[in-house]
């Protein structure tokens, strides 16, 4: 397999995938969750791409599409084997046109390099999906990745004007472009979108941009607690304030990671929102006014920090300041229809508490979406069963609420089978024929999201 | 069939559909589009839709679905016999939450009343596709229709966050919801929104909107020719400009249309821009100048009118005035990436006038969206003739210049067969047996946006 691999991409792109090998595993650190790649494949071109799908798919071997492996679900771990196609060296921008704003970049370019080449263009990419310093564009779009500016904005997939993809059995396409209307065939494009390489592998994305914001502005909104907290997002929104980024975390959360907080965090506080308005200058801080005026009697404290990049590199510690309280960490990451927010981070601590576990949230309030987490020693095989015991509860819960059991990490091999908590019988029969029309072998990411588990 | 649809649904709600029936056309009024139903149902539930649906599927019998019969390409017409089944009774509105930008409406809600209600409580649904005094909700969603401020706002799948629909053989099943985040399964939200009727009969939307605009201005842009209104269209983008809508029209139509214009339409004028901005009044002024700035030397003049409205509804006259210059027209919704726009026109005309047909286009500019025209004298059969003939080479331009054969009026039958001209093999494969995965009997819509033809 190296040698023919070899062959199509060049011997130094293929590598072996030795037990410790980075390809073999992704940022989920599941214990369990690892696989064993027959090859690892570093095309360095779209047609390279389809050159080893195509041989793949003849040799009947799994594809297993790999971007900057910061996924938490396990989609990019070859759990059946197979050759891992690392996107890595598909780094090229093909197109970036500032006046029409909008740029063609292939699969492994950076994320963080399309927003720093949008912003020195003027521009500005919205998605802010976390660890885009090394996720890959063709990752996040595979994913249909979030983040905070998704209350505002939308998710990747809102900015997706086009997918290059390669297709079983070999073929590679475009579908969509830069043409801003068109509804000429099934929306195949949306298909691909947060397909997780089940349904082909994307090597290049069109993406469209915005003209750059002038301003955007921070302000923390502290509260005594969980209620308060809610009920001061929900009095935002009623507001009719569109707030670029609407987070949340709750009172445990805001105990562990106050040491770090830029500011002072108030002793009353069991609550914190993380709010960000943007556009005009004026726009921004008529829209920070009224964020004030409507939490205003609800709140502890509002704090206004003058650094927004101290704050959201503080939102970005969480996960980790979290994971080191008690060793390790299991987060869900799920959704709830915002009104019900409440409802659902309250019923996950009483499940947690019933399971004997300590937990905390925090997450994109704004979207209802929350990062539901528990605590846990590693070491104990209890605790890591009770962690798994919530889990299970925590999606009958979000299928009760209506909510969503995968937000914006995927669904990958440890959401594997939960669809439908969500879809009705046919609509989940449609995804797995859907599946088979794409991929008749099955071999494009086998064991990956799921509707149902087999067997 | 009447007798056995009217145990279903009530038989004063089952119709016969004699050859004069407005259930056997739509509004294109193009020659031959004439279909003839079977019978038309007029459910008055999701439930009952559902059970015509199943009886329909079991008995082998085609299912057009219709809402309000406003569309252009023979989408709702009963081509190949079988059950119209008109959404026109579903007209309750499930939910509206203002304080959470949202409504919940069945299919039957005319699309002005979606914007109506929106508007009466401090929001504001942005698509506004034309015809929306008659169009039903479940219609637009079905063709994903566009409008003038889909530049800003995005077409009308863009706002829609579930969608209720009967699948076959006869299942009524949800897909999406409130939760704003939800990477769960397959887009097949997507998938349905768009598909005209040929996967599913949508029967209720859950739609998002926005907090109202606190103002919106309206600027007419003249200039001298084409050649000026195009450049100055991407001025307008390359200003960093974000227009809620960029409407054109070329100086052919603007010579049949000057007449009706709320203002006075300078002699060197042979292009126009119809250009709206919104926002807070100080945004929607800061950009106006904008526009005034970055046009104005080019311009022939610029006119501000007053009465914003008064300008929509000239526009919204073009296509019957011009339908009356010459006694028909045939005009054909394409779209060009933007900056092709310029030579798309060019072409268009030139391709008219090799067939000896007068040619005329106006659209949305900004998003390439142009409704191209040739005016026929509907009693001669060599000038219907030379539009069919332009239309296949109007459509091989547009593959060539990467467009879409159809922006945002949908494919229906007039449009069949065209997604090669866009799409590779293996994606028009894709398209064809995603609707063999939905619909296995092949008795949605039968005949409707076929991406090849049979035979």
């Amino acid at each position: 397999m190296l040698d023919e691999l070899g062959k199509l991409i060049g011997a130094e792109h293929v590598l072996e995938a030795p037990a410790n090998s980075p390809y073999n595993s992704d940022a989920s650190r599941r214990s369990g969750l690892e696989g064993r790649a027959d090859a690892v494949a570093l095309p360095g071109s779209a047609e390279q791409v389809t050159d080893v799908v195509r041989w793949c798919y003849e040799h009947d071997v799994p594809i297993v599409p790999r971007g900057g492996g910061t996924g938490l679900v396990g989609g990019a771990v070859p759990t059946s084997g197979g050759v891992v196609v690392s996107l890595q060296r598909l780094t090229r921008v093909r197109e970036l046109e500032p006046g029409l704003w909008r740029m063609h970049v292939e699969a492994g370019v950076r994320t963080r390099d399309v927003q720093r080449l949008a912003r020195e263009n003027g521009l500005f990419f919205a998605p802010d999906p976390g660890a885009s310093e090394q996720s890959l564009i063709g990752g996040n779009v595979a994913t249909n990745a979030g983040g905070p500016h998704a209350l505002k904005y939308g998710v990747t997939g809102a900015w997706v004007a086009g997918v290059e993809a390669v297709l079983a059995p070999g073929e590679l396409v475009e579908i969509g472009g830069w043409a801003r209307k068109d509804v000429a065939g099934y929306d195949v494009k949306s298909l691909l979108v947060g397909s997780e390489g089940t349904l082909g592998v994307i090597t290049a994305v069109r993406l469209r941009l915005l003209p750059a914001r002038e301003t955007a502005l921070a302000l923390v909104v502290f509260l005594a607690d969980r209620a308060a907290g809610c009920a001061a997002l929900l009095d935002v929104l009623a507001g009719g304030i569109e707030p670029a980024a609407l987070d949340f975390l709750d009172g445990v959360t805001l105990s562990f990671v106050a040491g770090g907080y830029p500011g002072e965090v108030p002793g009353r506080a069991g609550f914190a929102l993380l709010v960000e308005v943007d556009g005009s200058a004026e726009e921004a801080e008529r829209a920070r006014d009224a964020v004030v005026d409507v939490v205003g009697t609800r709140a502890v404290a509002i704090d206004q920090p003058a650094d927004r990049g101290a704050l959201w590199r503080w939102r970005d510690s969480f996960n980790g300041v979290v994971t080191g309280v008690h060793g390790a960490k299991v987060s869900e990451d799920v959704s709830f229809p915002v009104e019900r927010l409440r409802d659902g981070l309250e019923r996950f601590d009483e499940i947690a508490a019933l399971h004997g576990l300590r937990s905390c949230s925090w997450g994109h309030g704004g979207d209802g979406n929350v990062h539901a987490t528990v605590l846990v020693d590693p070491a104990r095989e209890d605790e890591l069963a009770a962690a798994e015991a919530v889990g299970a509860e925590l999606f009958e819960l979000v299928g009760r609420l209506e909510g969503s059991v995968a937000a914006e990490h995927g669904v990958g091999v440890l959401k594997g089978g939960l669809l439908a908590h969500q879809w009705d019988a046919r609509a989940v029969e449609l995804h797995e024929q859907i599946k088979r029309a794409f991929d008749p072998k099955g071999l494009l990411n086998p064991g990956k999201k799921l509707a149902r588990m087999r067997g």
